[in-house]
């Protein structure tokens, strides 16, 4: 049942936010965009807060008058999370982008919930540290990367959002405001709320700043493109890959589909990939800490029938890791008459060699073209399932763009 | 107000567990035993339960009764944890104390509650794996650990139980079952339950189970121990030092006082160490990185003025841990005729010298004997007061052992 907002309420929004609410057609239809097949649901406005105490005011206005807020980051969901099924207000936080404060020393630092994970990559430039958590191929905002738990690449090594946000600041439903956390690096005292925020989806409160913790740049990174026979035995080595500990700062798996679709487009490494299934590896440490490693994962991707084992030169590893993130876009690209069905699955990863096997049997079997990509490293896969639209059968018979999933 | 265990719900308690309920006064001031100076506040009752059932079992019946339970783990608890204030029945989980469940690829384990740390340490001996995380000198239960979101000596680089937790079955306080998490490495789904329970403190619902998360045990581990002019200089390294990235496993501070203490014990290492502010460290790493580590750590503390900068020998590393474990033993033998207040303080670490050199001043203008030991590496440290209980000045003109603290 849709909500509508009245006029009384958009005026109220309005006085506490002149000029930064709109009921566009296009910023509506805009702010519903999502990349999955569900279908766009545009809520009745958008509105721009500028600092805690305008999202304060507004959640109190969509309390009073009992309507929908959908916090809004910079709209990268390919799952839906932005549409306004039942009507509402989305509340665009690209506004509050300040990066308000970084602590060197303390390796941390605090953000406006707007602020996107580039720009504050480059705001770290040149202090030594970096932000890990990296979801994909577009830029987010930081707010959006804790409220839906992100994590990507690099999480086996250095955590998803849950392990890297040391605290934030939120707008609760009833419009009251808490600070959970604090730049101390642990505490025993009161209840998790940090974490139960993270991965709430705007459920529970509205996020508004976040604490978070940085890396120190490592010393050395190394970059390599193991090449196998078969799927199980890239699934295989990356388990064995994990014993190394620490030093493996990325794992990722692309299967043969895949890669012929990074080859066909123009996204990340210039050189043609070898058509087979594939893992990506990264290693950070020391210069002698990496060559160890190094070592040790090429004799592992060796002793499991590895074709190839090639290391990247040293400025090419933007190249190949841009390549890994634009894969979905690639294989979008590859298939222009389709459209993607994403899955997401993680297992415990003694259990990914058999999980990735069966599910490219099942592909197989049902004549489904789903390329595999996955950050095998913490066990988990996506098998992008290209569709039909007008293929009643493929889709199950269902009306993928009207299932609210 | 103390809630009575009525004798039909004694009656109910001992049909459920047969033989494993006791009313017997020693049993009870054993239950409400605690290190603290707060008075032991006994039980009504004490039952062991077996399995979560029981627990189950037991839980209803005191929601029924309205009477309080207290978990009890192995009465490590430092600071009045397992008393009962209000009366009830003391749980105690020693019994669930099986090891269910390994699995070396995961790198993970699934344990009953009761398990002790010490007990996972030696099941997981020869595996190639260990469990990170140790409180300090006693052995503790695992769910214990996770009801209070331990931490401990290696913190630093592997986390407290809040990482290292994957997930946990728990019966709430209407005797309703959760299982939270999974053995997957990361999940978006939901809220973080998991996260909510550690550090609860049994006042949400009671850990019957724990998923936890196993570290390869490091190629290569290297301990020192640098000796400071003054206390600020020990500070200052340590936060340097936490430049080196993953590599520090361990960085430990103990100023004079503490280190005449451990000199005056027999617990751990056998030669006297120079009565001084003193670093102890430990880097884990593989051959080389440990290698590369040790000499930027030890550049570092040079530069900060260390007076001393010594390799532990490789068989020596720990005797050298079981000092840092027991020295608040070794502190609360030193002065016979006084009990310790502990303090427990966590700041950025940027903030870590000032704060403590400002609580030695403090300690010396109120001419306490105040020794100082602290996990640095995470900004968090103890004064250990040791007062003269027939001193009024010098508790404050409190008697310290009736206030609930």
């Amino acid at each position: 049942m849709i909500r509508d907002v009245p006029d009384v309420a958009l005026a109220e929004l309005e006085r506490h936010c002149l000029g930064r609410v709109s009921v566009a057609a296009a910023t509506l239809v805009q702010h519903a965009n999502t990349l999955s097949i569900v279908a766009a649901q545009p809520a009745t406005a958008v509105v721009w807060p500028s600092n805690t105490q305008d999202v304060k005011n507004i959640v109190e206005i969509a309390t009073r008058y009992g309507f929908p807020l959908i916090p809004f980051g910079a709209g990268t969901s390919l799952e839906g999370h932005v549409n306004a099924p039942y009507g509402g207000v989305s509340i665009d936080m690209s506004r509050m982008n300040l990066i308000l404060e970084v602590n060197p020393d303390d390796m941390d630092c605090h953000v406006g919930a707007g602020v996107t994970r580039r720009e504050l990559v480059a705001h770290l430039r040149d202090t030594g540290l970096f932000f890990s958590v990296d979801p994909g191929a577009e830029d987010a905002t930081l707010g959006g990367m804790a409220a839906t738990r992100a994590s990507g690449t690099n999480t086996v090594r250095y955590g998803s959002m849950r392990d890297n946000v040391l605290g934030l600041t939120a707008v609760m439903a009833d419009g009251s405001l808490i600070i959970t956390g604090s730049r101390a690096r642990k505490s025993a005292a009161g209840y998790d709320l940090t974490r139960l925020l993270i991965g709430s989806e705007g459920t529970l409160g509205i996020i508004t700043s976040l604490t978070l913790r940085l890396h120190p740049v490592p010393g050395a990174i190394a970059a390599a493109v193991a090449v196998f026979p078969n799927i199980e035995s890239a699934c295989n080595t990356s388990i064995a890959a994990l014993a190394l500990g620490g030093g493996l700062a990325r794992v990722e798996l692309l299967d043969a589909t895949a890669i012929s679709a990074i080859n066909k487009s123009a996204r990340g490494v210039s050189a043609q990939l070898r058509p087979a299934p594939s893992l990506f590896f990264e290693i950070h440490g020391s210069l002698n800490s990496v060559e160890d490693n190094a070592k040790q994962l090429c004799a592992i991707a060796t002793e499991f029938g590895a074709l190839s084992f090639d290391w990247t030169a040293a400025g090419d590893h933007r190249a190949l890791w841009k390549a890994r993130h634009d894969a979905f876009w690639s294989i979008r690209e590859a298939w222009p008459g389709r459209t993607p069905v994403i899955t997401d699955v993680c297992v415990p990863v003694s259990k990914l060699a058999s999980c990735v096997c069966e599910t490219v049997q099942d592909c197989e079997h049902h004549k489904l073209i789903a390329p595999i990509v996955g950050h095998v490293g913490d066990g988990n896969f996506h098998a992008i399932i290209m569709v039909d639209k007008a293929d009643v059968s493929e889709t199950g018979g269902c009306n993928w763009c009207s299932i609210d999933w």
